[in-house]
C-alpha cells in the first residue's frame, strides 16, 4: 500500500487560507501586488500550475483586494474543475491581446507590484511597461510563506525521504564494477519510481574521477573496482514535495589510500553541520560549522559548494546554507546539509540527508539510510 | 541511415560568426551588453546551453569588448571541451559570492543592458541591483538573428518536417476506437523517436470534444467511432530543431454532420494563410488571411487562436502569426500556419504546416503528408 504521505496535497481551504497569508505578506512588505507566472511559487499558492511558453500567465495578489488568474484563453479549458476555479476570478485574453494591460487595469497606475523570482524577464519587463513602473523582486514574499512548513508538509516531506532512502538501501542490486554509470542510473531512476516517485528528477552517479564535479549527472564509464561512486538521487513524490539524498560507496576495498580519511571528514562535516543546526542560528552558521570540519582538515580549497539548500516543493528552494544566507533557521525549515570533498582527476566524496528543524528548535533527519561506502548486502 | 539534416550542428566557425553579428546588433540597438541565461538563445550563439536552477549562468555580450561566459564554479566541468571553451572567457563564481557584481565589474557603471526573454527575473534584477540600472528587454536583439535562417538550418527543419511527415503517415497503425488517448499518444511518441528525433517534446491527441482545447494534452478517454481526432506532434531533432505539424482523423465516417464542412473550412484557411505569406507582407496579414476564410463562413468566434509562430530551435519562437505582430516576412522565415475551428463540447478541426520564406520571397511548405481527414491504409 502506498504510503498516504507521499499521496498528500492540501485542500482548498488550506489553499484559501495560503492566498490570504500571501495577500499580508504584500501588504507587509509595502507592495501593490504580487504576480506570480507559473512554477513551484503558483503550485503552492494555488494547488496547480500551468501554462505555456511564451504566452502569459499570472496571479495577481494585491495588497488590498481580490486575487485574479490572468490566462491565456486557448489554456483556459486546463483550469477547468481545479481549486483555483473556486479561490479566484480567471479572466483571459486572446493571442493579440495584451495581457500585462489587462493586469494594469485592474490595478491603480504606477502600482508598486514584486514579481516572483522565475517570472521570465520578457514578462515582468511587459508588466513594467503596462504599469509604467519597472517591477521589483517578489520572490521574499512568497519565500516567507514557503520557507516554513505545516505539519502535514513536514510528513509529507518524511515520507518521500524515506522512500529515497529505500532506494539507496537497494544499491547493491546495480552498483558493480564493469557496469557503466549510465546503466546503472537507469535501474536507480526506475526504482525512485517504483519506491513511490511521480518521476526521477535527478540520478547523479559519478564514478571515480566524474565524482569529482559535483553536478556530474551519468556518463557510459565503467565503474572500477575500489573506486569511490557518488550516487545523489530524488525526485517529487505525487504530493510534489522532493526527496534529496547522496550516498558515496565504494565496490570492494578503496583503492586510493586517502579515501577512508576524505569519507570520514566529510561525515564529521556533515554531521557538523547537523548538530549545530538549531532555531535562531542563520542558516549561514550551518555552513560555517561543516567547512570548519573540513577546512581544519586541510581540504577546505576541496569544498567548492555551499553545504545545503532548502527543499519542499522545489527540490532548491530558499534557504541556503551559504555564506550570505543569514535566514535565522526556524521551526519548520526543511533543508540539506551536504558537504563534499572533491579531489580533480581522482574522486569525489558527498553525504547528504534532509534535516528539519523541529517545534522544539532541534534539528531532525528525514534520511535514515545507512551512510557507510561499504555496500550492504 | 540518418538523414543527416538531422543530425547538423553549427561548427565553430559558424559558432564565432553568430557571436560576431550579435555584437553588431547590441552596438545598432544602443546597448552597452546583452546578457543571455541558459535557453534557446544560449544554445544558438555558443552551441550549448547548461545551467542549474537559482545559479545564474550567463553569457555577456558587450557592444565593444570581447564576451564572456559567467558560470558557477561547480558546473565549471561541465563546459570543459564544448566549443564554448574556444570561444570566449569563462569566469566563475562560488557559492556564496555574487555573480551579478562579477558581470557588473566588467562592464562600465550604469551600463545599459539587455537580458534575453526567458531570464529569470531575479536575476535580471539582480544584475539590475549591480549595476545599478534597471536591465532593459533583450529580446528582439537576439530575434533579429535568430528569426532568419541560413541554408543549413533551413535544411535541418525540411528534415525533421520530413521526419514528422514520415510519423503521421503511420497514425493508422495506432488511432481506432476503442483505444485511449493516452495509449495511441505513448505509440506516437516513440515512434517520433523511431523516425528520427531526439524526443517527443508533445503529443496532442484530441478526441471529440476534447479537441475543442487546443492545448489539450492527452486522456484516458476511449476514441469513439466517427470522432474527429486532433494530433498535434513534433519534438527536435539531434540537430536541436523543432518538428510540429497537425492533423485531425476520423476513423470511419464522420458522426457529426458539420464535421467535413468545418474540416474543409479550416483546410481553406491553412492555403489561404501559406498562399499570403510573402516576403514583405507584415506576419499580422498571414493570420488575417487565414483568419478572413474562417470568419466569412460564420465561424470566427471558434478561432481562438493566432495563427502560427516561428520555429526553429524552439517550437515556439519569433515571428508571431497574430494581429499586431507586424515584422515583415523575409527571405529564411520559418513559421507555422495552423488556423482551426474549435466547437466547445463537440470537436475541434485544426490543420498544421510549418512554412519557409525562400530566397524569392515565395513559400514553401516544410511538411508534405496528407491533410485529408480520412486515415490512411
Amino acid at each position: 500500500m502506498t504510503d498516504p504521505r507521499l499521496l498528500w496535497v492540501p485542500g482548498v481551504d488550506e489553499q484559501r487560507a495560503r492566498l490570504i497569508r500571501l495577500a499580508g505578506q504584500v501588504r507587509s512588505a509595502g507592495l501593490d501586488a504580487l504576480v506570480i507566472a507559473p512554477g513551484a511559487d503558483l503550485r503552492h499558492v494555488l494547488g496547480r500550475s500551468q501554462g505555456s511558453h511564451e504566452r502569459f500567465t499570472g496571479l495577481v495578489v494585491p495588497a488590498d483586494d481580490e486575487p485574479f488568474l490572468v490566462v491565456p484563453r486557448l489554456e483556459r479549458p486546463g483550469w477547468a474543475g481545479s481549486d483555483a476555479e473556486r479561490l479566484v476570478d480567471v479572466p483571459t485574453w486572446a493571442d493579440g491581446e495584451n495581457p500585462y494591460r489587462l493586469v494594469a487595469g485592474r490595478l491603480a497606475p504606477g502600482a508598486r507590484v514584486g514579481v516572483d523570482d522565475y517570472m521570465p524577464s520578457m514578462h515582468a519587463h511587459g508588466l513594467g511597461d503596462a504599469l509604467g513602473a519597472a517591477t521589483v523582486p517578489g520572490g521574499p514574499v512568497i519565500r516567507a510563506l514557503r520557507m516554513t512548513k505545516t505539519a502535514d508538509e513536514l510528513d509529507a516531506l518524511r515520507g518521500v525521504g524515506e522512500a529515497i532512502d529505500r532506494v539507496h538501501a537497494r544499491v547493491a542490486e546495480w552498483l558493480r564494477p564493469g557496469r557503466t554509470e549510465a546503466e546503472i542510473g537507469a535501474d536507480i531512476a526506475a526504482a525512485i519510481v517504483e519506491e513511490g516517485h511521480r518521476r526521477a528528477d535527478f540520478v547523479i552517479v559519478g564514478s571515480g574521477p566524474n565524482g569529482a564535479s559535483p553536478h556530474h549527472e551519468q556518463s557510459n564509464r565503467v565503474v572500477q573496482p575500489g573506486e569511490p561512486v557518488v550516487i545523489d538521487i530524488g525526485g517529487p513524490a505525487p504530493s510534489g514535495y522532493f526527496s534529496d539524498s547522496t550516498r558515496t560507496y565504494v565496490c570492494g576495498e578503496p583503492a586510493d589510500p586517502e579515501f577512508e580519511r576524505v569519507w570520514r571528514i566529510v561525515q564529521d562535516a556533515q554531521r557538523a553541520g547537523i548538530d549545530a543546526a538549531r532555531a535562531g542560528l542563520p542558516c549561514s552558521g550551518v555552513d560555517a560549522a561543516a567547512r570548519a570540519v573540513i577546512t581544519d582538515a586541510g581540504y577546505g580549497e576541496y569544498f567548492i559548494t555551499r553545504t545545503g539548500h532548502g527543499i519542499g516543493m522545489e527540490v532548491h528552494e530558499h534557504p541556503f546554507m551559504v555564506r550570505g544566507d543569514d535566514t535565522p533557521l526556524a521551526p519548520g525549515m526543511t533543508f540539506s546539509v551536504e558537504p563534499g570533498v572533491y579531489l580533480p582527476g581522482r574522486f569525489g566524496v558527498r553525504i547528504e540527508d534532509i534535516v528539519a528543524i523541529g517545534a522544539d528548535g532541534a534539528p531532525e533527519r528525514c534520511n535514515h539510510s545507512p551512510q557507510d561506502w561499504r555496500l550492504q548486502a
